[in-house]
């Protein structure tokens, strides 16, 4: 039985919503954070760039913090990082492949003087503070990436990470099993477990059976093959690299993401292009089509990204050819699908052969239902902490878990800002920490909240109307024609008429106040407010934002 | 061999993309119009309710157009035929559940008098203008839908309409073999097929399957059990009303669209839910939870209808219980996924018990490919019309349709206004027509163009800033404070100083402006509208809308 110090665990980030993955284990006088990640917004969100964790508890707790450890490099795992220590100094322990891809970000940023990285290698041991961790090799859709052994006053904690197990990986190893079994063996008190995929049956599927069929996709293609999949995905972009050399074929890479990419993974050995493969897309046209292979950014349909460009026919180097063969070497993230769709038909409908399809040329990197009972069966923990799915995913994982044998009890559902303690190594809920979200939008962190949202949205639906009128500072009598501005409402040449008949009403509006008596200003600007967008309402049917315009003048 | 006049096949509305079906055949003075369907506007299309097919060459051609004929009561099947009727007297032919749920929607427009209304069956022969056609019925997810056999001088077209072959129909009979194989005895001359499907393997599935499993549910369900699906699929609401009588539940139906069809389809037969049966909303709590079945709106998680308002918590009447089971009998319209899945993890965050999954509670409308395959193997048309698809389906039925032995070039792939024309029974690609979209948003038709919709995007993602001056009318010169007005920029009590420096940097180029002696107001707008701009760009790297409003005072 445990008799340390109480230990905490902090789901600070993603769990509930995946995304932007941040948890921090407590214990006494230290706080070690497991990922720093950031989301991307969704359609009601319109205009932000970025979403970051609130990290208010961490600056809050600053003095405690004793450094970050990443599981690997996807963007909701290292994509806040550049924010947290552009605020405080802090060492960061990754993988060689992770720590490449977080110092390629941090250019742009004006990080405190004194971070520090270190590399970790998996069957080694690190301390952090009172902490120590040992980095467990698992697969994932990113090579270099692990799980943690997490060693506490209270017992192991096992961080199942971002995981699949690949029995076939094509790049790498299998997920370390081993590891995991001895980690079983020391009657760990929690295990974290990426529910991602929860609720789908059976395993991922190995990286092999998508190598087999990209070869025979290259092999095949009569003319060039253009290749997407997401940009971190190095072990993909691999297997087109290594089919294009089977086959005789050319390689470019098109899009800034992905080329980055290739270029921090190449020195460290996670992919391989050899010189005399590799072209410049400005050569692409120097080569037969039937000797090409071309590695594109756009997995998501994102509208600037290279592919979606090329569907649209606005991409200036690559246009589609009738014999190309687009792949669509991933799959859509929740909210991208009518994106993705609109890519797949531009490009058909200019005579390519588009290929798709989950279990063919793509397969996940998150564990499916059975992949995840095994990993739970070899760490045989006391208690379970979903983490990295939507909530359906966490209640399915419950589920799960039940079959397993696990006390419904036990499978502790964790929200932003929720925490669980750990005494005498059992976990109950401990007090909830402040979380949530931050909007990055432009060079501005956290200035865009929810009454700007809620405006963008209604701009986005119906425009916006000014009326416009200029009044004397004292009596508010109006001393102009009224105008009437307006954007996104109506086409203003076409409607003419009806703009008159809005100013006309700004006018008689004004008057009437005015003839009241009235000599307040944000009197008539309400009034404003409120009967000409009645008026537009009982004219058009829209209820687009008015915002009334008033310039004092003084005469 | 065909030797009359020659005939015209016109995709008008969605070929190419799914909604706004209306297809018109021609020949001599005769114009018939199948189905006048409307779509709904994605994301790129903010604030925009609904999208018609443009109507001009109808409209042009209105002394030869001889009528509607409708193949099933789907909104991109028959919406757009109220804007129709508004234009122009015309009889529309329809099945009775068809022309129920078109008179229903009549009585919010102002059609023209004289319009005819005629119900159609199978197995009888109808004549429109030089055309005649007979029905034939298909299963589909609508009661009462039919495809048409189309006698036209040049022979034998076969529209197969939306379809699939259920060969255990809970609703009706399957759908109509034999008509289909007596008319391939006709040596029929297209066929047109609907794609929506085609890249799917094997059947769609049939409804009994679906009746199995809510039969289950109902059986089993320890509380409510909350279902919804499309609206309009009157079998599916019989299914779970069945369900609910069989296991002595009460049924409450919830969503006025849902209301609306089951209000138009029970004096028509094709839905039947007992006196006894059938409570109100208001009585729901006088019920113990596990005697309730609920039908809700909202199967694609819009943000207004029953389902999500629960999700929300924001449903008056309904709450969610720890033991509801709540059934998704549905799938998702591309695009739509997100909301969908919030609406899901909004509801089993509050406890529900979500089922969700194709081929277990829920089966699709629309034929996969061996449906598809025995349906051009049973009609044996000269030419195939793929309908009903994006442009990735279409192509994958021209690969399904090589492998049936068809030449490529008998495949014709028609995007909106494209025309095949028939002479001797052989078709060739014809003149095309005006075809497109035109958007109705609130009250009006057609005034939201490109224009104000490319203003809305701008405005939902970054936001309007205004500067705004007072100027002499004669010199320019300004006559006020500079002010800064802004919504969805940033939220203005936190950001003072930087609008401060906006407004002041107005300022600066009204005077720089009026010292050049410059008093083209037109002039001074520009430059306001570039230096404010890059100016904000440099300070926030933002690039909202910037209007600046000018009020010429005369003094």
């Amino acid at each position: 039985m445990a008799t340390g110090d109480t230990v905490k665990f902090i789901s600070l980030g993603g769990i509930g919503s995946i995304g932007k993955n941040m948890n921090l284990f407590e214990q006494g006088d230290d706080i070690m954070i497991v990922d720093c990640g950031l989301m991307f917004p969704d359609e009601e969100q319109p205009g932000v760039d970025l979403i970051l964790p609130d990290m208010t508890y961490i600056f809050d707790n600053a003095e405690r913090v004793r450094g970050v450890v990443l599981t690997h490099g996807h963007e909701d795992h290292i994509g806040a990082l550049p924010y947290l220590l552009e605020q405080m100094a802090l060492p960061v322990w990754g993988t060689g492949l992770t720590l490449g891809l977080v110092q390629a970000k941090l250019d742009e940023f004006d990080i405190k003087p004194g971070c520090e990285f270190i590399e970790i290698k998996t069957h080694e041991t690190y301390q952090i503070g009172s902490f120590s961790f040992e980095p467990i090799r698992v697969n994932h859709s990113i090579p270099d990436a692990v799980g943690l052994a997490i060693y506490t006053e209270q017992g192991l904690i096992v961080h199942g990470a971002d995981f699949k197990f690949d029995q076939t990986p094509t790049e790498g190893l299998p997920a370390d099993f081993h590891a995991f079994a001895r980690a079983g063996a020391q009657d760990p008190i929690a295990l974290i477990v990426d529910t991602t995929n929860c609720d789908e049956e059976g395993t991922s599927g190995s990286e092999m059976r998508v190598r087999e069929a990209l070869m025979e996709i290259v092999e095949e293609a009569p003319g060039r093959v253009i290749m997407t999949t997401f940009a971190s995905n190095i072990g993909r972009l691999q297997l087109a690299i290594d089919a294009a050399a089977e086959h005789g074929r050319k390689v470019a890479i098109v899009g800034r993401s992905m080329e980055k990419n290739v270029r921090v993974a190449a020195p460290l050995g996670h992919i391989e292009i050899p010189e005399y493969l590799r072209i410049n897309i400005n050569q692409i046209d120097s080569y037969p089509d039937d000797e090409l292979v071309i590695l594109v950014t756009g997995s998501q349909g994102e509208p600037l990204a290279a592919l979606s460009r090329i569907a649209r026919g606005a991409h200036h180097q690559i246009k589609v050819h009738p014999e190309d063969t687009v792949v669509m070497s991933s799959s859509a993230i929740p909210g991208n699908e009518a994106l993705i769709w609109k890519t797949v038909n531009g490009l058909a409908r200019q005579g390519a052969h588009v290929l798709y399809g989950e279990g063919y040329v793509h397969v996940s990197g998150h564990a499916k239902a059975e992949e995840i009972k095994l990993l739970v069966n070899l760490v045989r923990p006391k208690c379970l902490i979903p983490y990295h799915g939507e909530y359906r995913h966490m209640l399915a994982f419950q589920d799960l878990a039940i079959e397993l044998g696990f006390d419904k009890k036990d499978v502790h559902l964790l929200g932003p800002g929720r925490t669980l303690e750990f005494t005498g190594g059992i976990a109950h809920p401990g007090k909830s920490v402040q979380a949530g979200s931050v909007n990055v939008d432009g060079l501005g962190v956290g200035d865009v909240g929810d009454v700007v949202l809620q405006d963008r949205r209604i701009l986005a639906h119906e425009g916006i109307v000014m009326p416009v009128i200029a009044i004397k500072r004292d009596t508010c009598e109006m001393v102009s024609e009224p105008d009437i501005y307006s954007r996104g409402f109506v086409h203003v040449q076409e409607s003419e008429e009806m703009l008159d008949k809005i100013k006309h009403e700004v006018g008689r509006t004004a008057t009437d106040v005015c003839a009241e008596g009235i000599d307040d200003p944000e009197v008539l600007y309400e009034q404003l407010r409120k009967r000409i967008g009645g008026y537009i309402e009982r004219l058009t049917g829209r209820r687009p934002l008015v915002l009334p315009v008033m310039i004092p003048i003084d005469m």
